[in-house]
């Protein structure tokens, strides 16, 4: 729909129903790995599903979070009927802190989802329990007129992972969430294909999957390929063994829990996150710990290496992380030594390579045995492969589909896959966040772009870094700065004593004394007869900005920002 | 040759007044990927292997290169006979112009490595002919009296690449290069394996093998499976289609020009790089471009797409690449279309991932279809996997073992293969840049570590970026900067004026404006009181600093960089 275009239309339709419209508008995930959010709308209503944050990429400089643009729902919110959200990872719950100081509304998620979230906005002094609702697969959510949402489980890295059947006035929304199928999933349900059956069978309007691992041909292994290697690993190992993974990954926690004590050995639990998890995890219900209790710090010391499993954070290399601390041997209470082995069961989310490797290689300095991705199977990611999206499709037989969550490659070769399962070209939409996809009765469309920039999050500042501030810090970044202060008589427009300049970040200062002195010359020769022209600092500023950078520019062919400073005294 | 079995070369030592040692140092290459460089050093001699640089780390800001520290070089230059170069890609030649424009010895290659050499020395204006030799594989260079060194063919994925057979008075030292093992290469004799056997039967003291890809199970691949890939998908392809690979890999251009030979179409090349390497490599005869010629730009425009292969630098998303100008609708003569095909016959070199994939993602955005090596078989690598790296060790039955090239995970998991093929764990040894290992006829033993830092290019400076630069940089890059300016009055040493505040990178200026306002009020406050303590401007620097990064610390969880700066008028 494009109100600009059919004002009257638009009206008609609000005044007398007759003619229902659904706009699907993402709003993050699209594009990008990470804040995940998108929205369903009718002329009477509108749902959310997933409010998450994203990481910053190399280039956000100092930016801590990234989050979506809630301009449209702002625009709307006579209309939101609630956000639903798929499962409790942070690219999918993690800006709630955000739009819900800004928005009020109900959230609606599964039972661990719901603790996971709680915790958060507690944190942030945003939780409102009556508004935090919990909701069992099966269950249905009238949401407004217009909406009826049903979560159905599905296997993911995390349990109570849920898809969304979403009924509309113009046919049924599947959301998958993220997902894969493990048919022998470690705990929860799995993904309810049954249900996704059914759904297919009474007509599916439109099919939006999770696109994050379309790229791979196959399956997904199981989560208990996994297990058995940890099993494995455990058994053989001559010491101390210390497994890193997601916090959240409840599942893969559960497993080396049961290999401790498989092989009689006492687990540990270090790291703020995965000591709150298993807290949260423990409370309700998703994991029994070892019939003995977790390790205490004192019983660490005194039990001997091969009777002990440390369950540690720090599968990214967070470089806070309690794993990050050992392998830099600052760790409170262990050190890493010969004998330990260490299994990193979990991959390197994209851009955090580096991070992870340098763990891994400062634990191989210090003597342990590491096991992690490159070498062997102790993971397994949480999304499905091309053969598992192709069941879906199979399953929902969908009339539209929109690849959702990831990359724009990711999308593009998801579109090509529901060609190949028979979806009509004309009906696959590959969107971007703030596309607008209209269905009518009578087909759908692209309906323009909604407001969707990308909103900044650092340190207490929530949009307040642009894209301004952002090429300065990468200029910054690159060459530095070297400031330029030229003291001015007020009454006189005189220049008064001899500029100074200071740099940082640009050269060593004291090897480099005399291109600094140099530096100063020029700036002074390019002031020569500046005071005629007192009333026009602007332009000595860029008259001595210029000289100074190009002579800098030919001494080191480097371009440090520049930046001239006038005091009037 | 082995002494510990020729007593009379060792008599003959301890004659002389001394017995025979050789140290071998690693320059570079040990711990990173990158900046290879090797020493052999005796009494009387000292060789050195490769001389290469490394791409900056993220954390190097704004850093161009990184080289060997040759500190160790200049403190033995009178023994300096030669340095011997493995092959002709970066990493093993790209310190040579840095390097001989201090240092004045021969170099040593093979033909198409001198030819690539060449144009980079000649670039740097530090070209002396006769200084740069080409070997052939097989021949022996006498390097002092104490070296002498054989260059044996092996397979890599650049032409002409060697390994080197070193004759020492303790042994032979036999140093790998880059390789893998590829039976059927696409060009050039592979690797010589029946000379390893020799060698290995002669007996060898020390092997150093290359373990870039040690965390890899298996086989390589052979460079045949990516032709009949790249048949494959030129043979089917609709329209255009453009291949990206690396601008050194040769053989690879070889068997794109073959395919489009074979599905009649013409080549262009494009990419400053490409053109000039596959001059250099039909000039030497290395390869043979379509009889009838390449295609010039006006043909390009008058063909129609099913008859264009065109090769063009990108392969690693490099911005200004001819691959990343036509992602971004950029490029003078190819603007990417719906029915063209890219192929991106590569990986990305760790650290690159961000800037292949968006080029990877603009590429499908603009309609190409897309074949990366995350869904095609369009590359394989060029270094050896554990079952060649085994072969190697069989083969040559080394006494003691160093690995090399790698990060320090790749050598502890190719240290660790070693002992599975026979090689006594003591006589292992996991160097790191730096670390000298001796050898007497006694054995072998850690002798302490060189000077061996990083030395940081950035433009026309080499070494002038130091680690307080570099943390300067990080810090602007995190959070701006914020310069307080206060005038003094020289004579009385009273502050003249209000106190000025400037900032970049830290907030957007426009919308920020009270905070700034208030933290000049800060600045002014902080002041108070300081006329009395004029001469001491340093320890009002550090209390205005101080107050100003708490204020802004509380007001916006950001910790700017704070530059008081006081200007005596």
């Amino acid at each position: 729909m494009d109100i600009f275009k059919r004002p009257e239309r638009e009206q008609a339709a609000a005044a007398n129903g007759s003619e229902p419209w659904l706009r699907v508008v993402p709003l993050g995930g699209l594009g990008e790995i990470g804040k995940n959010m998108m929205v369903l709308e009718t002329a009477n209503d509108l749902v959310v599903v997933d409010c998450g944050l994203m990481f910053p990429e190399e280039e956000m400089l100092g930016v801590d979070l990234v989050i979506p643009d809630i301009t449209y729902l702002h625009e709307n919110s006579h209309k939101l009927r609630g956000i639903f959200i798929t499962h409790g990872h942070e690219d999918h719950t993690g800006a709630l802190p955000y739009v819900l100081r800004e928005l009020q509304t109900r959230v609606y998620c599964t039972r661990l989802t719901r603790g996971l979230i709680a915790v958060k906005l507690k944190e942030h002094r945003v939780l409102n329990e009556d508004e935090l609702l919990t909701v069992e697969t099966g269950e249905v959510i009238q949401a407004g007129t217009d909406f009826q949402v049903e979560f159905f489980s599905v296997a993911h890295s995390i349990p109570d992972a849920a898809g969304l059947a979403i009924r509309t006035p113009l046919g049924t929304v599947i959301h998958t969430g993220d997902f894969k199928l493990d048919h022998t999933p470690v705990m929860g349900k799995g993904t309810d294909l049954p249900r996704l059956a059914e759904l297919g069978r009474e007509g599916v309007l439109l099919l939006c999957s999770d696109s994050t691992y379309a790229e791979l041909p196959g399956y997904t292994p199981s989560e208990q390929v996994v297990g058995e290697a940890l099993d494995r690993i455990i058994s053989q190992a001559p010491g101390r063994v210390i497994v890193t993974t997601f916090a959240s990954l409840i599942a893969r926690v559960h497993q080396v829990i049961d290999a401790a004590v498989n092989h009689n050995r006492r687990v540990f639990i270090t790291g703020r996150s995965m000591v709150d998890n298993v807290n949260i995890a423990m409370e309700l219900g998703y994991l029994k710990g070892p019939a003995s209790g977790f390790l205490k710090v004192d019983d660490l010391r005194e039990l001997p290496p091969e009777k002990i499993v440390v369950i540690s954070t720090g599968s990214q290399g967070e470089p806070t992380s309690a794993l990050a601390r050992m392998s830099n041997g600052d760790h409170q209470h262990i050190q890493i030594m010969h004998g330990d082995t260490v299994i990193m069961s979990s991959s390197p989310v994209p851009g955090n390579e580096a991070l992870v490797y340098r763990v891994v290689d400062n634990l191989f300095r210090l003597g342990a045995g590491v096991f992690y991705n490159r070498i062997s199977n102790v993971h397994v990611h949480g999304h499905a492969s091309q053969e598992e999206l192709k069941v879906v499709f199979n399953l929902v037989r969908p009339r539209h589909f929109v690849p959702i969550h990831g990359e724009y490659r990711h999308l593009a070769l998801h579109a090509r896959l529901a060609q190949t399962m028979g979806v009509p070209p004309d009906n696959i939409f590959i969107l971007q966040d703030g596309d607008a996809l209209e269905f009518r009765p009578e087909g759908a469309s692209l309906a323009g772009k909604v407001t969707c920039d990308w909103v900044y999050v650092d340190g207490l500042g929530v949009g307040d870094v642009d894209h301004v501030v952002l090429r300065d810090r990468k200029h910054l970044a690159t060459d530095g700065i070297l400031a330029i202060i030229i003291a001015v008589e007020q009454r006189t427009g005189r220049i008064v004593g001899r500029p100074d300049v200071v740099s940082r970040g640009f050269v060593d200062v004291e090897e480099s004394e005399a291109l600094l002195e140099e530096t100063r010359q020029r700036v002074a020769q390019s002031l020569d007869g500046a005071t005629d022209h007192a009333a026009e600092w602007g332009v000595v500023k860029t008259t001595v900005k210029d000289a100074v950078a190009d002579f800098l520019y030919q001494k080191t062919r480097r371009r440090p920002m520049i930046l001239p400073v006038v005091v009037e005294v």
